[in-house]
């Protein structure tokens, strides 16, 4: 797997995977979710190797998700603490366990439920929405070039809604 | 990376990797998102190769969020079509895609805008939300064992509570 190829995409999809998109990642991301802060801790709850886990921590730290902070003032040892732009990943990692809910735990049920810890209300379904609230499907949603946007991507997003133009034509006609 | 280790944690974030959480998987989600259905154009916009596009098709096939249809009524090629499940990983696609452009994108501008085909409205950030809209964040979000809980899921839930207590008694006191 070139992780070169996912960098020429232009593409913050590519870009994100290039930093979670790896299973040990996530899990220790869900683990920090949980409040899992030292090395032991996350080590024992997943069972991973150490030396994975090693790299994986150093990486989340590089990258900004996780932050390196001493136990108390002072002390040398440390935990592993989400940062702001960690857990600003908290909506992945919840639509992902959401979906898993809803497709691939229809007969066994399902192992945690997310609720609110004020009032004890179920968490809604993550989903694309509006501003007014309204879910979004991926008929409601176009795409145009951002301002960061390459040659390449222009030309593929107008592709895209040519496609889909001559789509509606077709549909319409049958 | 061994699989059965994720099929044993009882948890429904670890099937879903188990499914998507590999980059090639989701970049063909990606794909088929943009309106890509056939073999060849898969693999054209992605660069990837051939046994590799195969092998994933056939996993996304077998796992139920493509389907196989054919081109035609009656014809023998056929292309791949988004299920209902996998049309469904549409909040994961755009969820990421966002993280990575408020995060990854500082500098460069980001790449693509999602805006409501009918109205042109940049699509909100997707977040956790309550039933009346409020944004949730991790703080706000407690967990219970659901009805598909092992008894090791139910343990560890409630160690996660009361390590959340403590904490929070720490901070009160501090």
């Amino acid at each position: 797997m070139s992780r070169n190829k996912f960098n020429d995409l232009n593409c913050s999809l590519s870009d994100s995977l290039n930093l979670i998109g790896e299973w040990w990642t996530i899990l220790i991301l869900r683990e920090s979710f949980f409040g899992t802060r030292r090395f032991e801790d996350f080590q024992q709850q997943l069972g991973i190797a150490r030396n994975i886990l090693t790299a994986r921590l150093s990486t989340l730290c590089e990258s900004g998700i996780l932050e390196r902070v001493p136990v108390k003032q002072g002390a040398k040892r440390h935990e592993y603490q989400l940062t702001t732009m960690g857990r600003d990943l908290l909506t992945i990692v919840i639509a992902l366990t959401q979906w898993g809910d809803r497709w691939l735990r229809k007969d066994q049920g399902v192992p945690v439920t997310f609720i609110e810890r004020n009032n004890g209300e179920e968490i809604p379904k993550v989903c694309v929405r509006a501003k007014d609230g309204r879910e979004l499907k991926t008929r409601d949603i176009a795409m145009l070039p951002g301002s960061g946007a390459s040659e390449d991507t222009r030309n593929r997003l107008k592709q895209i809604a040519e496609k889909w133009e001559k789509r509606m034509q077709q549909e319409s006609n049958s």
